[in-house]
C-alpha cells in the first residue's frame, strides 16, 4: 500500500483508453469522505507550462490550499494545447470533482505523455466516472494508482515511511526528462500528519528542494513536471519540523527511483560541491558538473580525466579561484590548489568502475555546500530519445 | 597561403615533440620586422581559465594591444597547472621574444590539449627559437603553422578573404568542446588594413560575437578558447564598418568548418529566434534550443517532434507565451499560436533527413532576433568523449 497507508484516502487507476496499448491511463488519488484537505504542490518553472498545470495553479489558489482529489492521466500531456488544452483540463476536475461531492477548484488535474496533441476526451469523459466508482483503500487500488501515472518507467515508483505518529506515502513516475517521448516527473504524496495549508506549502518546498530539484537527468524541464501532497490530518497534529524531514525522506527515495530507472545510464553521479560563496552558487556549481555533457559522458567511460569538472566549475557563473580548488573521487583527491597531486590511480579507477560515483569539489572560498545527483550519458540514451515513434 | 597572405606577417609550424606522434605541435605567426602591430584577442569566460590566457590578457594590456607574434602549443592545455603553469607560458613567450627581438609583452601565447598536466619545457626551450628561425611568408610556412595548431581536428581550417583594399585570412582549430581529449578553440587571424587597438578590438568583440559565440557543440566553455587579431597596416586606413563585415565573415568560416568537424555529429542544425523581448533574449532561447539534449537526440533521428524545442524556449529564462509561439522547421510552420497546425508532413521528413536543419522559433512578442548554430548527438559524440586515453 502506498498512497492509501495515510489515513483518510483513497485511490484507484483505470485503462480508459487514452494509451493505444490498452494500459492504465487514468489514476485518481482522493479523500475517502471527498472532503478537501490541507494540499500543496510545487510546479514546472516551465513557462511553456501546460494545461493541467495552469489550472491545478488556479485552483489551488482559489481553494485556499485545499484539495479532495488529484486526477491524472497519462499517455498525452495536454500541453501545446492552447484554450482547447485549458478546457479540457478543467472537465477532468468537473468530472472528478462531480463524482466525489466537492467543488471543482478542490481538485487537481496531472498529465503526462506527448506533447503537442489534443487531449481524448472520449475515453476521459466515461474513463472518469468509473475512477471515481472504483476508489478504495486497498492496497490493490494504491497500486493500480501508481501504475496509471507511469509512461516508459520499468515499473511503480512508490514509497512509505511510517514515522511513530504519522504516516507519509508517495508515488511517482519520470525521471526528469528521460524519456521525453512521454516527458515529465509527477508524484503526488499523502499524509495524515494535521498540517495547516500554509506550513505543507513551505514544508513540500523544502522537501523537494532537497530532492526532486537537486537531481538531473538531462538539464531539460518539462512543461508537466508536478509534485502534490494532500494532508488529512486523521493522524493529529504533528510536528512541521519532523514532517519536513520524513515528507523529505520519501522525495528524496522517489527521486533515486528516477534515477535508478534513467533509461541509458549505467551510473548515478553525486557531485558535492563545499567551500561556495553561498549555498545557492554551491548547488548552480554541482548542476553544472552533472548536467556537462563532457562529464556525463566521462562517467560513462570510468574516465578519471578530472579537468573536465574544473572547466564546468570555471563555467558554473558563480566565485571561483582555480587555485584554491580541490578534487576528490570517492573520497580520494586528485587536484589541490588547482594543480593535479599524486594520488592511488587504482583506488579511483575502483571508484570510477562502480555504478554510484561521488565527485567532491572544495571551491575553498566560504562554507556555501550543495549537492547535485545525476547519471551519465550512454548510447542507451540517445537510443531512447531520438525518436518519439 | 593564409595567415601569411596579408602584407606583413610570415609564420612556422615545427615538431617540437610535445606531441608523443611527433606530429607539429608548434606555431608561430609573427609580423616579418618583429615590430609590434595592433593586436586585439578575446578570451575563454571561463573563470579556470588557462595559464597562457591570463598571460597573454597582461600582455594585452600592457602592450596597449600591440604584438609582434602568436606562439601555439598544441598537446597540452597548460591548463590547472599553477604557478609553475603561469611561468612556462611567460617562459613561451620570452623564448619567441628574443628570437623576434620584440618586448616580451608583445608575444601572445595559446596552449591547447589535456588539462592537469605541466607542460614539457625541454622540448619548448629548443623548439621556439627553431621556429623563430624558421618563419617565412610562404604558402608552406602558413600550411605548416595552421598544422601545428591541431589536436584531434580531421584537417586544417583557414579562410583568406581578398577585399579589393585590404586582406584578411585566418586559421583556427577545435570546434567548442568538441573533442575535449584536446579541447579548445583557437583562432589566430591577420589583416593588413590600418586600424587602432581600440577599434579593433571593438570590431573583433562584434565578430567573435557574430560567429564562434553563436554556436555551440556541446555548451561547454574551454579553459583556453582564444581569437587573436593581427592588424599590419600595410593595406593603409580602411574603414572600421567595411573590415568588421570582412572579419566576421572569415570567423564565420572558420566557425563554419569546426561545426562541420564535429565528430559524433551528423548534422548541423541552425536556431533562428525572432519576436523575442530583445536579441539578448533570443540568442538565450536559440542556445537553449541547441544546447538541449532532447533536442540534440532529436535531430539525430530526424524526428519532427517540436514539443521538446517548445519546452526548451520555455525553460529557457527569457520571456515566453506559449500562446503566441510559432515553428517552423525548414520553412515549413508545424506550429502557430502554441498548438499543433497542419502540414506537409513529408516536406518536414524531407528536411529533416538533411544535413542542415533550420528551425525558425517566432515568439511573437517583439522584434529581438538571434542565430546560434549547433550539431546533433550521435553515438560518436560519446564514443569520442568517453575516454581521454
Amino acid at each position: 500500500m502506498t498512497v492509501t497507508s495515510p489515513r483518510g484516502f483513497v485511490a484507484a487507476g483505470r485503462a480508459a483508453g487514452i494509451k493505444a496499448s490498452g494500459a492504465l491511463d487514468l489514476a485518481l488519488v482522493a479523500t475517502e469522505d471527498g472532503v478537501p484537505v490541507p494540499t500543496a504542490a510545487t510546479f514546472t518553472a516551465n513557462r511553456a507550462a501546460a494545461a493541467p498545470v495552469q489550472i491545478s495553479r488556479d485552483h489551488l489558489r482559489a481553494s485556499g490550499g485545499r484539495a479532495a482529489g488529484v486526477v491524472v492521466s497519462s499517455g498525452n500531456a495536454n500541453a501545446a494545447t492552447g484554450a482547447r488544452g485549458r478546457s479540457d483540463a478543467l472537465r477532468m476536475c468537473e468530472l472528478a470533482a462531480t463524482g466525489l461531492g466537492a467543488p471543482v477548484e478542490s481538485v487537481l488535474v496531472c498529465s503526462t505523455g506527448l506533447i503537442g496533441i489534443p487531449l481524448p476526451m472520449g475515453p476521459i469523459e466515461d474513463g472518469i466516472p468509473d475512477l471515481v466508482a472504483s476508489l478504495a483503500g486497498s492496497e490493490q487500488a494504491a497500486r493500480e494508482a501508481a501504475t496509471a501515472i507511469l509512461t516508459t518507467d520499468s515499473g511503480p515508483k512508490v514509497v512509505l515511511l511510517n514515522h511513530p505518529t504519522f504516516t507519509v506515502a508517495g508515488m511517482a513516475k519520470g525521471a526528469g526528462m528521460l524519456a521525453p517521448n512521454m516527458a515529465t516527473m509527477l508524484a503526488v504524496l499523502t499524509t495524515d500528519a494535521a498540517l495547516e495549508p500554509a506550513a505543507l506549502a513551505d514544508l513540500l518546498r523544502i522537501a523537494v528542494r532537497d530532492s526532486f530539484n537537486s537531481m538531473s537527468v538531462d538539464g531539460c524541464t518539462s512543461t508537466n513536471d508536478t509534485v502534490v501532497l494532500m494532508a488529512s490530518g486523521r493522524a493529529g497534529v504533528a510536528d512541521p519540523n519532523v514532517v519536513v524531514d520524513v515528507v523529505t525522506e520519501a522525495c528524496v527515495t522517489l527521486a533515486g527511483h528516477m534515477l535508478a530507472d534513467a533509461e541509458g545510464a549505467s551510473k548515478i553521479v553525486q557531485v558535492r560541491v563545499t567551500g561556495a560563496r553561498s549555498d545557492g552558487e554551491a548547488h548552480r556549481a554541482a548542476r553544472k558538473v552533472v548536467d556537462s555533457l563532457l562529464v556525463k559522458c566521462s562517467l560513462n567511460g570510468a574516465d578519471p580525466y578530472w579537468g573536465r569538472v574544473a572547466s564546468d566549475l570555471g563555467s558554473a557563473g558563480v566565485d571561483f579561484d582555480m587555485d584554491r580548488l580541490a578534487i576528490a573521487y570517492g573520497g580520494i583527491t586528485v587536484c589541490e590548489g588547482g594543480i593535479a597531486v599524486d594520488h592511488d590511480r587504482t583506488a579511483v579507477a575502483d571508484h570510477l568502475s562502480g555504478s554510484l560515483i561521488d565527485i567532491h569539489c572544495q571551491l575553498g572560498l566560504a562554507a556555501g555546500d550543495g549537492v547535485v545527483m545525476g547519471v551519465d550519458l550512454g548510447h542507451g540514451y540517445i537510443d531512447e530519445n531520438r525518436t518519439t515513434s
